[in-house]
């Protein structure tokens, strides 16, 4: 059987999906990575890792595309937001040279990385949408009219790992924090129950083939460092609608508030989300379907089919590089 | 030989530590550890974990004394900054059971805990110090005359892991971060360069044992997340001058800023510092030093005689528990 060896760009700091990667490819193909950081953990824990130009280098393409053939690539998978739109544009050529992208289409990711065209998209297909104000004069009047209050939420439109998210108390400080940082949405603050979902969306039939949700019960610079896995129809059924709706494949990370029996879709990216492990842990196996994806091989749909009350704490480890 | 056993409290998410600390007791003693949420991880990695009270708790005295008498514990150590007034202050109700608490005097630990008094202390002992400004109208002064200017760096005075910390470009910016939170310290911006330094001075013999030294290269939630092992004599005898001016004891965590050849003390902390690991990776083993001192021996100190250029990256493990 052809070897099944699998690229892993912007690996960063994922060492434990790295390892889930090894542990379910061993026998079918290596899990290489690359990063632009020799500092990078995720590349002392591969099977081979490359370091290389960051991805607004003009080299970058040419350079993954080198290892690609070098080491006899079939997918390449990245893990950071930014790159994913690169790949996308790039499509054609890695399967010229016989490489898969695992990753949805160019509007999908174009719509998920951005949070003004999600909210707008949100609001166009009847989803429920966190009330937003385009710029601090709409919020502005809304709130002189006695139609928006603080708190409010603020977020960067392009940011990811909570960059720039701030819980806002006061016009002072809104106005602030628009002075720091221009590109900053403003939304109403929703104090709800939080809810991270990983989804694996078969990228021959474009199913969903898994939906496995936990409840958050605290982030770290933007991840989620401790959750435990539930079981909710309500939500399931709201992912599988909205991913259908964009059309999006492989592997995906949602973030949903509840507030008052409605659920706000808050983010979705389009690649495995930092509290990945706890899918994983339960059973959930996105390397293996990603193995039959990248062979010819449909998976199965098997949605909300784990343990519920399985809690996952996340801690530090250390690489060590000595001279 | 008498068994002996230590309590880690406030154990957190320090599970590497407490590996640390299991290698060297094997064969010693026991490593228990405690913590006021039955999420953090170090409960599951000692050889033993209890759930105490929050430590603003009125019974959470009781309770540690109570698992000190149980686990026949020789000596207790804690990992977060506000417990160590509060066990400092009770130190004569441990020793009356026989428990050495692992942490200097009760003055030491109230001036590095402060950023007020700790400013004020720098000031008075001679030492390079960053200029402060207390409170706004203070900055505003010197601003308008000329002796002061953005950016500013803002942080809490009793804050500890960087929160609040934030560098702030405008007088509007400034303000807004006060009407946040009012309990901010206003300092100049120093562009320089970071270091992290472990220390450990012996509980006997109250001399500096151990200074290592790290650049640092990356901070995430307030931790050292990528560093580089270094020698610097300048540094090892600041730090050396520095804690014997405050007779600080035990192992410490030191901050320091360098900028134009000057360097400034930022911050220091009574207790393991976060980036402890690369220092016991090259050979710095204060968990050793501890069992000596516990057991009625003096450690030699050893203060520089590591290798340099040896990397630390973190990363994130995860510790599942199934229902």
């Amino acid at each position: 059987m052809h070897k099944t060896n699998i690229l892993i760009t912007s690996a960063g700091r994922r060492t434990k999906l790295i390892e889930y990667f090894k542990k379910e490819f061993y026998g079918s193909g290596k899990v290489i990575t690359a990063d632009c950081s020799s500092l990078a953990p995720a590349l002392y824990t591969s099977d081979k890792g490359y370091i290389v130009p960051p991805i607004t280098d003009s080299g970058y393409l040419t350079k993954i595309m080198d290892i690609c053939a070098r080491e006899n690539i079939a997918a390449v998978l990245s893990l950071i937001d930014p790159e994913l739109l690169f790949l996308a544009e790039s499509r054609k050529a890695f399967e010229d040279i016989g490489v898969k992208i695992i990753a949805p289409d160019y509007r999908g990711i174009d719509i998920c990385n951005d949070k003004t065209k999600m909210h707008d998209f949100l609001g166009k297909q009847g989803f429920d949408n966190i009330k937003t104000y385009n710029g601090l004069d709409v919020f502005s009047d809304a709130y002189n009219a006695g139609e928006a209050a603080f708190p409010v939420f603020v977020k960067k439109r392009f940011g990811s790992a909570s960059s720039g998210a701030l819980k806002i108390n006061s016009m002072a400080g809104l106005k602030a924090a628009l002075i720091e940082n221009g590109d900053l949405l403003i939304q109403d603050f929703i104090d709800g129950v939080e809810f991270g979902i990983d989804i694996y969306v078969d990228l021959i039939s474009r199913e969903v083939v898994s939906v496995f949700i936990k409840r958050k019960f605290y982030m770290r610079s933007g991840e989620t460092d401790k959750a435990v896995s539930i079981i909710n129809p309500a939500i399931a059924n709201l992912v599988v609608e909205f991913v259908k709706s964009l059309n999006l494949a492989g592997p995906l990370d949602m973030d949903i508030i509840e507030n008052d029996n409605r659920y706000y879709i808050v983010d979705i990216n389009c690649r495995f989300g930092g509290g990945y492990p706890l899918a994983y842990e339960c059973g959930e196996n996105y390397p293996s379907y990603i193995i039959n994806n990248i062979q010819g091989r449909e998976n199965i749909a098997r949605i909300g089919q784990y343990p519920e009350d399985v809690k996952m704490m996340k801690h530090d480890d250390v690489v060590i590089i000595r001279p």
